[in-house]
């Protein structure tokens, strides 16, 4: 073997690192439906984590330039608008299965993410989580930026031997700068198990508004489940309310087994837009889509518009990951111009974004029919649109030159 | 349809056989952490093995060329060098799901892995089995070459209808030549199940030794897993003493679910080197990934070093196979001139392998933190790395030059 030069391994891991980091993206051309558009390359991964995080970079202790603490996935991501930039708070998971939230920051959004200094310390309230993740950030008219992820312990109740059951539930944080964080105490209400939890932007009735989504078992939704609507008065002493379930899971429909609440709802014109995650079966295991809806602006709880299906499934190597055959979404930008950029983690090992427009979202969810819920009322829809099509003079001209 | 040519047929399959089985591996450039390197392509396959083992040759029974017995996969294998070349015992699948062993020998361990004329012909031991799997081979100091494997038969007990109730038992053969073998009598334990037994290559106290994974369902640990360990006084008939559990499974690592022992111990100047495999869940279905510790050279059973989260997880198109999501080793070898070559079946379908020293292997477990069990653990540990690497006046430099 040739012998080890150290410096020259740095100086390649450093040439390898600024390559992916300066990459342009560009839009992927294998897909289009008019809806939105997917970019080719992810836009985050666990290899943009600066190389400081991963490697120990001095020759003494670590003398073959090994990965000390990898980084092997970068995903589900939190976003926000902050100083003009494109920022996300997105979870990493080290190679030990723990993840924690990092700030990544981008001038259009789409590419050269480029990490803050240090990871996030999120301060634990007294009974520190062996997982933390799924960050959503809510910029709150009360002034605070909120950052609202799950919090994970294992279930102390468990069985000898069962040492996956877990209990999730909601931590709360705070932050002007997204460096320094307040941790609140967890939200309290009574559902024995509560993930996806989202705050809403605006006060809604004079409250804070939560969209929750409480269930009985970890995994299992039990006779729960659906995207739940709370209120609570203090959000320092977060205690909910009732929780009305404002969109509830379906046989099926791509939500039959759960659903959840992903990015911060969007405020439009026409009304609040939704971009959940809908959860089903299959012979290979859950499989995680998109989908969207649409609340009324005067009252975020009252759905106006419920498209049918996915807005957004996994699509060529999205599909493959550490979870296979999975999209989830817990953060997207509205920007000036207009365009909304979606992320989503795909398989849970890679941030990906999809560019539409806030106009484009709204006349997706209002005009895509609802789902029949019965093939043949799917169908008659669909037998609805074809004929429609054919009455068409340009659909006709177009047939009749074929 | 071109009228069919038997012996323009054969010629086009020999041509292909022949040219996969020369083609040169080469460092596959898109994956580097310093602690291994991953070869491009795959050194076994099922398109691997001896043509003759699939097609019927004889154009009066098989005018097609057709493929008789196809053999879809080749992947968990034992490892070992034998007369001067790495000997791999294979895990050969036909496409009717049983498996059996054949040995494929390479100069260099990388490629060119040839097949010996036939599959190794494993006497059974009265009571024949459904399937054999996943062999490690051990070199022990008595002079015998070691198979230590699963055996698998249909679960007597099992409900009807229940057609894939199991019961795994560990069968022992021994060699000194690789091709005949000579059949012992299964392990006996006081696990109901018995699987990823490996042999360790030396006595210890004068007694055989084996790292054992007692578990109680086929596929469940229920209260048991975790990697054990135990002492036998004739390996003729192998009854194990008491089973002390080594390496025990921990909620929320890599190896909640379950683990196992993969590759025979490595031997090195600092302790012993295992490479084993942990197992978690996901809602995709199980994840496998291989994790390393050492063990102590003046006695195995005890534990020296445990770096924390996977050494080596699915990267690529690893993620895709028969099983997804599943990397599993059982074989891995020492060279003279220091490199480890370990041996991993990627999602029960294709072997690779991986490229590293014993030193670097020594130095990754001797090194990286152990699993902190709690994110601000684990982010504490990773915090240290970053504040020590940006005190390091070559770090402060380039980034300061960024």
């Amino acid at each position: 073997m040739t012998e080890f030069n150290f410096d020259e391994a740095v100086a390649s891991l450093r040439k390898r690192h600024s390559d992916l980091l300066s990459r342009k993206n560009v839009l992927d051309e294998s897909f289009s439906n008019g809806i939105f558009r997917r970019y080719k390359y992810p836009v985050v991964t666990g290899e943009h984590t600066p190389l400081e995080w991963r490697y120990d970079f001095n020759p003494a202790t670590n003398p073959f330039l090994e990965e000390r603490m990898g980084i092997h996935s970068a995903f589900n991501s939190g976003a926000i608008i902050y100083d003009g930039k494109v920022c996300l708070a997105v979870r990493l998971e080290g190679n030990d299965r723990k993840s924690f939230f990092a700030i990544a920051e981008s001038d259009n959004g789409v590419d050269n993410f480029k990490f803050r200094k240090f990871p996030i310390e999120m301060p634990d309230n007294g009974n520190p989580e062996t997982n933390v993740y799924d960050m959503r950030l809510t910029r709150h008219e009360d002034g605070w930026i909120y950052g609202v992820f799950c919090s994970e312990r294992k279930d102390p109740t468990a069985a000898p031997g069962d040492l996956s059951s877990a209990v999730a539930q909601c931590g709360i944080a705070r932050t002007k700068d997204l460096d320094l964080w307040e941790r609140l105490p967890d939200i309290v209400s009574e559902s024995p198990q509560q993930r996806n939890v989202v705050l809403h932007p605006e006060f809604v009735n004079g409250k804070y508004a939560f969209y929750t989504r409480p269930q009985d078992g970890f995994i299992d939704a039990g006779s729960g489940g659906g995207i739940g609507f709370a209120l609570c008065d203090d959000i320092t002493r977060p205690v909910l309310g009732r929780e009305l379930i404002i969109d509830r899971r379906e046989y099926h429909t791509v939500k039959e087994v759960k659903n959840g609440a992903g990015a911060t709802p969007i405020k439009t014109p026409k009304g609040w837009l939704h971009i959940a995650h809908g959860v089903r079966g299959c012979a290979s295991g859950l499989r995680y889509v998109l989908y969207a809806f649409m609340t009324a602006l005067d009252d975020p709880s009252q759905k106006i518009a419920s498209p049918g299906g996915f807005f957004l499934a996994p699509h060529g190597t999205e599909y493959v990951g550490d979870t296979m055959n999975c999209v989830f979404c817990n953060g997207a930008v509205a920007l000036d111009d207009g365009r909304l950029l979606v992320y989503y983690g795909a398989s849970d090992t890679n941030l990906c974004v999809a560019e539409t427009t806030v106009g484009r979202m709204v006349d997706y969810c209002l005009h895509t029919p609802e789902d029949g819920l019965y093939t043949s009322r799917c169908l008659a829809a669909r037998m609805d649109l074809i004929r429609a099509n054919y009455a068409l003079p340009d659909v006709r001209k177009h047939n009749l030159e074929m």
